[in-house]
């Protein structure tokens, strides 16, 4: 396999094309134009959730994942919605899903019962949850303001994200990033790549994987250069979190970093920006750190587009 | 990475060992011994479903996968619990589960609503198959003739394979094998595994992986010498397919291998055997392919211990 540059141009060049990548510019249009243009103009955010794989085969049957549940993606955009915000949930097919949380694969059979009557029944013992579920995400919905767009590889991911980027650039600073999804760092370029399954029995395999060109960049100063981007890093090594951070901020300029380890990162993150570091930890097992993780990012938006704005006092 | 020997012993010692291993063994032997025991003396089938993963770090952000939805461990399930089988449902965490075959993830989303009387109601057009599927799957439960083991890793996976197959060796020829799980034949082995996340930032990444040991034969000649052992072969290259069906037939003496293309899986497999080879064709969109292939499987599984038992007359 040949190693290629990591030329964001030529990534995109090489990629399989996106299917339906009409309809998706559609639906994107429509969403933005209709929610800026809701009353007062609603800020638009776009959470992005779940790991990205890289095949290993054009006819995949390998390739490499990044673990993610995608689970705080989901509960971010619960809490993002109900701060007033639209948000364009852009997810791995298979995920978790907003207000799905809870849920068991199988929850259906777990949750349902039939009665003597022959008429299925949510289960007493769950029927509070169960219903404040699907009340919840039918507001959602109907309200206009939560679209789903799934994705599976790196290449659909990152075509998908530069739509979304291009129509949320039309709010300016009212946009915000959350990219809470596990992008993979390293594939192999689409040109390079077997086209048949890899055969084993030959010995051992060895593989040359060429590093994924870093989009932030592109996001940031071409793609949504107004929007307010918070980006989020992941490390099993402790000693190398806010180092990593605190790169990421400066290098690709981001406003926020939320840093997290692997083995805690259900109960404690790190907000980190160029002037203050800040842990939230979960209060209770009951209440989502996504609940106050939200609150804060919501309020560094505020300050972000006040601060941003000629006529509106600066916070600073 | 230092490669490894192609062994099954040295794979195992240097697997991470399996949780609640004692938990796991303690349920098999108590179903094994209650579905042998059973009127008649049931038969019992290990169903495999789903692809393994590879983890490419000790503590794990990245891993290798293998593409399979479960969608035909799942649904053979079904069928095999139907032809009075005791079912062993050995699958991938979060892959497709007997009777949720046509879920969406977020399905009791999208079944079900909440009426004026703010009862959770299953959506009239939705009512007839949510009930069908809630109520074979309590019937199965029931009878006890279902028993379903989670799996993750390739270390995960063989290491209940194991498991799975020393019990079900209790039954001899009464026991069957149906492989349907997408194993990894490519391994990082854990001794030799970086600790941490793989730091990118560093160009291209080059990884050997050594090749899983073969498991079949073990499981032949060793863990379950009399069960009927049914194998899979998927590919993508029609060239290759029915001649690696049969090295599989010959080299780790399966009774029968399913021979699938990845491009018509859904529609068409071919049924191998030594002595014959027959197409088995979806004839109509609503009916499942499992049907008929269950089928012919437990017809064959018959005529296998019928042929391998005294004072009864061999089919051939």
């Amino acid at each position: 396999m040949v190693a290629v540059e990591e030329n964001p141009e030529s990534f995109f060049a090489a990629a399989p094309p996106l299917r339906d990548a009409d309809a998706v510019a559609a639906r994107l249009r429509e969403f933005v134009a209709r929610n800026s243009s809701a009353e007062g103009g609603r800020r638009i955010v776009c959470v992005t959730s779940g790991g990205t794989t890289v095949p290993l085969e054009q006819r995949c049957v390998r390739y490499i994942d990044n673990f993610s549940s995608g689970h705080r993606g989901a509960a971010s955009t619960e809490y993002f919605l109900k701060a007033g915000y639209a948000v364009i949930f852009l997810h791995r097919r298979g995920s978790c899903q907003p207000y799905c949380r809870f849920l068991p694969d199988d929850s259906f059979l777990k949750f349902f019962d039939v009665d003597a009557q022959s008429k299925v029944q949510v289960a007493e013992c769950h029927a509070p949850v169960v219903k404040k579920a699907i009340g919840d995400y039918c507001k959602a919905i109907e309200g206009g303001s939560l679209l789903k767009l799934p994705f599976t590889t790196i290449f659909e991911y990152l075509q998908l994200l530069n739509m979304v980027a291009t129509s949320i650039s039309l709010v300016g600073l009212r946009g915000m990033f959350y990219l809470a999804a596990a992008v993979s760092d390293f594939y192999v370029p689409w040109d390079s790549m077997a086209k048949h399954k890899i055969q084993s029995g030959g010995g051992p395999l060895d593989m040359r994987l060429s590093q994924v060109p870093k989009m932030l960049s592109m996001l940031r100063n071409q793609w949504a250069p107004l929007a307010f981007c918070v980006s989020f890093k992941l490390e099993t090594d402790s000693d190398i979190l806010i180092q990593k951070a605190h790169m990421a901020l400066n290098k690709y300029k981001m406003n926020i970093v939320v840093a997290n380890l692997l083995a805690t990162y259900k109960e404690e993150v790190i907000i980190v920006t160029n002037k203050e570091r800040s842990i939230i930890r979960k209060m209770n097992k009951d209440e989502d750190l996504e609940k106050q993780m939200i609150k804060i990012l919501s309020q560094n938006h505020s300050k972000y587009i006040c601060g941003s704005t000629n006529g509106c006092k600066s916070p600073d």
